[in-house]
């Protein structure tokens, strides 16, 4: 019987949370009730979906109760404990958290490259990316079906508020520090000496760029590094995928952007390429470079797909394409992927 | 006999230009007279060189009468006619324009990668590479002598400067303009709907981030790329060598920055590649991730060498290593390197 699932939105006042409600309320009605969950701080607070207010539960093994689906985009130890207890009282769990993405019995799901990876979910759990991953992944993954990817070499231009609304009031401050001084960044560590160092940025962001993200692990990579990694070979299902990945902190509020190095199993054509990509579902050509035409964050912040330019096949490399990427972390990158899994499963209750 | 000789400064009042006379005033006393030419509009000022006042003199054959080297910081068009005036006149002209990098009878060098290279100047012409390559290829040549390089990924985090004068005012003029509007960045075109689009930057520079620089070339490829490609192939002395860059610039004002993925003819260690570094001539390693330590172009600008961290070896492939490097673009990228060559060729007086 067909009937609308009760959807339960775990971390409504976050961040993503506040992008999310935005996504709920414009697209297409697919829940009956909609919960609003949050921790006992925020509880009671009334916010906005669909054009109604809701008021906010604090976040308890009750509220799960009836609960379809629960969207968590809560930190990592909070999932950890929090989308078992929901999948025990029988939702399925869509958590963009990283608790569970490695998880060989929890999928890790974009619906435009593996839906029906969806469907086999023994915890009642489904992962969401990460958001550096999310930017690109549409993207190869329709090159991958043309041409079968054996190589990643990507360097990441991060935006702030990969890093939380922490982030964006931080180089929101920093950049009202050093406005009107004309002689900023042109000694060494004049910027830092102005904007100190508070905020969750191991070094001044505005007039730098930062080559770190997350934690230290093995062999000097980042978290973040082998985040692209574990994460990309999981969602294409390339256990073997060669991947390289330098994650760098810039200026920017929101939008990620990747220059991505990607060799094939055969020979690539720049023009093919660029069919592939302008076709494929989420994603977005916009590479003329002659009218200088190609995407940077600020033209694409806020919207939902991938966008794609500077389409080039190596000159030294018939079989390697290089590009440019720009992708909403906030969008794409957490609360939109998020929703779109959601609406996957959706489909099982409507169906 | 032994003496000091005659060096001629043109460009002299340019951002590259004053720099110039920084580096010649603090290092060692290399040259006799020291004349200061820039255009006719500029002859007649007064710039101070070694502490001492020198009166501009208008770009005239005459003014290399006597001149032992000449270095030249001016347009492509300018070097294309004034660098042969002086080789004529008897000159040594050192060249930091792009009219010659890539003539076979002009050598490319970088004092301590390919010295010996100055020697042989069949046109009297010494050429300066760009300041993309510069920035990265003192590291590189110290790696590429341990392991031998095979191929390069770039992806390049470009300072304003790098478009001169008008980069960087165009960048401060740009945070003026957004700074104290915590709106801006969120939604799409926000920033270039309050910046415009003046100035040298195909976009807004100012929270965003541009790949492009330079001109359009066959196969998407911009000049900015196929420099570093070219470029890197003759100063290695490596006509084969595999090279991929994407340029993208960032809202630095000086200090251009880069994610290497290199990889050699033979096995690679991550201690003995930052034990190279350290001991390379020109290169500092800054690579301790735990406490924070790897090179931002902010914590760098200003300084003479090539800044090295996060080095790693690849998880996926036991020949290529890992890097993000930092250079002064206005000092190492261009005054500091014209400075080097210039005194590799002094030494041929006083020795």
């Amino acid at each position: 019987m067909s009937r609308k699932p009760t959807l339960a939105v775990v971390g409504a006042t976050g961040a993503v949370g506040t992008v999310m409600l935005d996504i709920l309320s414009t697209r297409e009605d697919v829940y009956g009730e909609i919960r609003l969950i949050a921790s006992p701080r925020s509880a009671g607070k009334k916010l906005t979906v669909r054009g109604e207010e809701v008021v906010v539960q604090a976040l308890a093994p009750e509220v799960f109760d009836g609960v379809d689906i629960a969207m968590f985009d809560v930190p990592d130890e909070v999932s950890a404990v929090w989308a078992p207890i929901a999948a025990e009282r029988g939702a399925v769990a869509v958590d963009n958290s990283g608790a569970f993405r490695m998880d060989p019995d929890v999928p890790l799901v974009v619906p435009e490259v593996n839906p029906d990876a969806a469907k086999a979910r023994p915890k009642g759990i489904i992962s969401n990316p990460n958001c550096t991953t999310l930017s690109m992944i549409v993207a190869l993954g329709a090159l991958h079906r043309q041409w079968g990817l054996a190589e990643l070499v990507v360097a990441s231009y991060q935006a702030a508020s990969g890093a939380g609304q922490e982030g964006i009031d931080t180089l929101y401050s920093q950049i009202e520090k050093i406005a009107g001084n004309r002689e900023l960044g042109q000694r060494a560590g004049d910027v830092r000496a102005v904007v100190g160092t508070e905020g969750p940025f191991p070094a001044p962001l505005a007039l730098n760029v930062v080559p770190w993200a997350g934690s230290l692990k093995d062999g000097g990579w980042s978290s973040e590094e082998l985040k692209v990694r574990n994460e990309s070979r999981k969602i294409l299902g390339l256990p073997g995928l060669k991947v390289s990945a330098t994650c760098v902190r810039v200026p920017v509020i929101t939008t990620h952007s990747l220059a991505v190095h990607a060799v094939f199993g055969s020979e690539v054509d720049q023009r093919e390429a660029q069919a592939v990509l302008a076709a494929a579902p989420g994603v977005v050509l916009s590479d003329n470079p002659e009218a200088y035409e190609f995407p940077t964050p600020n033209d694409v912040v806020g919207t939902d797909p991938t966008w794609v330019g500077r389409v080039r096949r190596s000159l030294d490399d018939p079989k390697a394409l290089d590009l440019f990427l720009c992708g909403d972390n906030l969008r794409k990158g957490a609360a939109l992927n998020t929703a779109q899994i959601a609406e996957l499963v959706a489909t099982e209750f409507t169906s």
